[in-house]
């Protein structure tokens, strides 16, 4: 097996730099619409069969270093109890988003393995199809970040919601947040269990926070998931989208890899994070609209910085966009392989 | 005429924090409501009599140590033939959005004075009311986040239209900035020949840039205005929403006082920004909505990190959201003034 991705998480030497893209199974792939012309979103999610038809694609189509489950954040809240749907216009909806105590009680904590059969299902599947080839990973929202979509009810602007909760029913926030949590750990490590040979924990949202209230309200919880999860001895990659103001604090977390977004220059990022955690990242999913030199030569420049970390697993800074030309994608893991090459 | 927020711009000695508030003048205000019960958005902004009034509202309510003048940063993008819509649910919408360079050619640069009349009418109406009082601040959002609204036709998620042009059509994008800046220059100095005694450069969405397109691509036009605006010797603030990343390449902007949101702790910014220019932020909006004695230990660390700057201006990283309560924002203004005191 191309094990270079599990190496890079871990630290250890690699001839090159691998390269996954958040979001590599999208709509960006005409063999993606192909199954989603059958079938919605959730109900893709749920079949484990089309669900590894899926993570497969980008493996065979980009030559990606490592696999990642298809799947959304969002599939275990709806098993707490609370109604999903994704709407083509504004995304994923909640429709009895949780304002208050008696919200949090109603949320139960599922039995993930009865519950979630078919997210454990998607990986032996993808385990069994994968076996000569790259590694999967498996992921999960951050507490926060699930937090925010379970009290806003989708996605929202200001988050005011989330933010007047946490100031000022703290009690009421810290209790779903301290469910929320409870539900990620065995779901996390279900899935490890199941196969995934890492995990990814996405805090999508965090980067709204001041870095005070970050440390305060929304580390504390992923910080107890990452240390409950690296239990199981596979490495831990924690995103945090928009983390420039916040990259201090987001090192306090415990993962054996940060990922990070592209408002950042992944040397500052480097910078901040040390020596002791593989950087991932983290070029704006935009530039795959550039031409093709000018995209090799950002590509080179991360590449270049990359270095000065401990180890550079090579990713966008946020998922693959609808509107990205196939072609283009593929000419990116190219480059990094290309240009990747150590020693 | 209190001139601490205009001493404080210039780095001059204050005897306390000056404070003003982004949208100070708006939605969560009953005056202001009041008032916008009889005439939607854009008819207000054009109105100098009903403008001016909603300008001095928070200057009486909140005593505020600067006004800033009612008006919308698309106001003189409509002037350049765009037709503006402000829907309550989607926000600005400009009908036909720029994709080519036809597009940017029929854009014109207007006469501002003939054009915008009730712009400077505004700004003449106030100095005459505040005369005795407070400072008046005019504004103008940047080139790039003006660029933006043209090019996606309204606010957007992933700007993906704005990075498609910048990096595929970079000679019409360029030609778009161009004649934004064009237009800004002679609006700016003109509300300065009209009163306003410093002006406010609004980058809402500087932001989603990586930093090394920040550099290229947004900051050499909106220095070019700083630059021609810094002519009229009146303090000129750069507003960059989502700064972190990019704080070091905004500092060469060369604003005399730049604004920074929430999203990064004060004592980073004023770190990066070195000692010569005043910093004006930086709490979360969300933040008013904290029990009175947490909001006060929220105001009294920024106050506190403040003091290491070349001199501090208090304000929100962005707007007064509509939902805040106004004693909140009351006793906001009253904090600082307490406990901002010098010497």
């Amino acid at each position: 097996m191309n094990d270079t991705f599990l190496r890079a998480c871990r630290g250890e030497a690699v001839d090159y730099t691998p390269v996954w893209l958040m979001r590599q199974a999208g709509r960006y792939l005409p063999e993606y619409q192909s199954v989603r012309s059958h079938v919605d979103f959730l109900t893709l999610c749920k079949n484990p069969k089309l669900a590894a038809e899926v993570t497969l694609q980008p493996v065979d189509i980009l030559g990606v270093d490592a696999a990642i489950l298809f799947s959304d954040i969002l599939i275990p809240v709806e098993a707490m109890g609370m109604r999903l749907e994704f709407s083509e216009k504004d995304g994923p909806v909640l429709s009895e988003p949780i304002r208050n105590r008696g919200a949090v009680e109603k949320l139960v904590i599922p039995d993930v393995e009865d519950d979630l059969p078919f997210v454990f299902e998607t990986i032996r599947i993808l385990r069994k199809e994968l076996q000569q080839r790259v590694p999967l990973i498996g992921f999960a929202g951050a507490p926060f970040t699930l937090a925010t979509y379970m009290i806003e009810g989708g996605t929202s602007r200001t988050f005011v919601n989330t933010k007047r909760m946490m100031f000022q029913n703290t009690a009421v926030f810290h209790y779903l947040m301290e469910k929320v949590t409870d539900m990620l750990v065995p779901y996390l490590i279900g899935q490890i269990r199941a196969g995934a040979q890492a995990v990814q924990i996405f805090d999508s949202w965090a980067g709204i926070l001041a870095p005070a209230d970050y440390k305060k309200f929304a580390l504390p919880s992923v910080r107890r998931v990452i240390h409950e999860v690296k239990k199981e001895k596979v490495p831990v990659i924690y995103f945090v989208n928009d983390c420039a103001g916040i990259l201090k604090e987001v090192k306090n977390a415990g993962a054996d890899v940060v990922s990070v977004d592209w408002r950042i220059d992944i040397a500052d990022a480097i910078k901040k994070l040390g020596k002791k955690v593989t950087i991932q990242g983290n070029l704006d999913p935009c530039a795959l609209f550039l031409p093709r030199e000018k995209l090799e030569e950002k590509v080179k420049e991360i590449l270049w910085k990359g270095e000065a970390a401990k180890s550079h697993i090579f990713n966008l800074g946020h998922g693959v966009l609808p509107q990205t030309p196939v072609e283009q994608v593929i000419a990116l893991v190219d480059t990094v392989h290309t240009f990747g090459k150590r020693g």
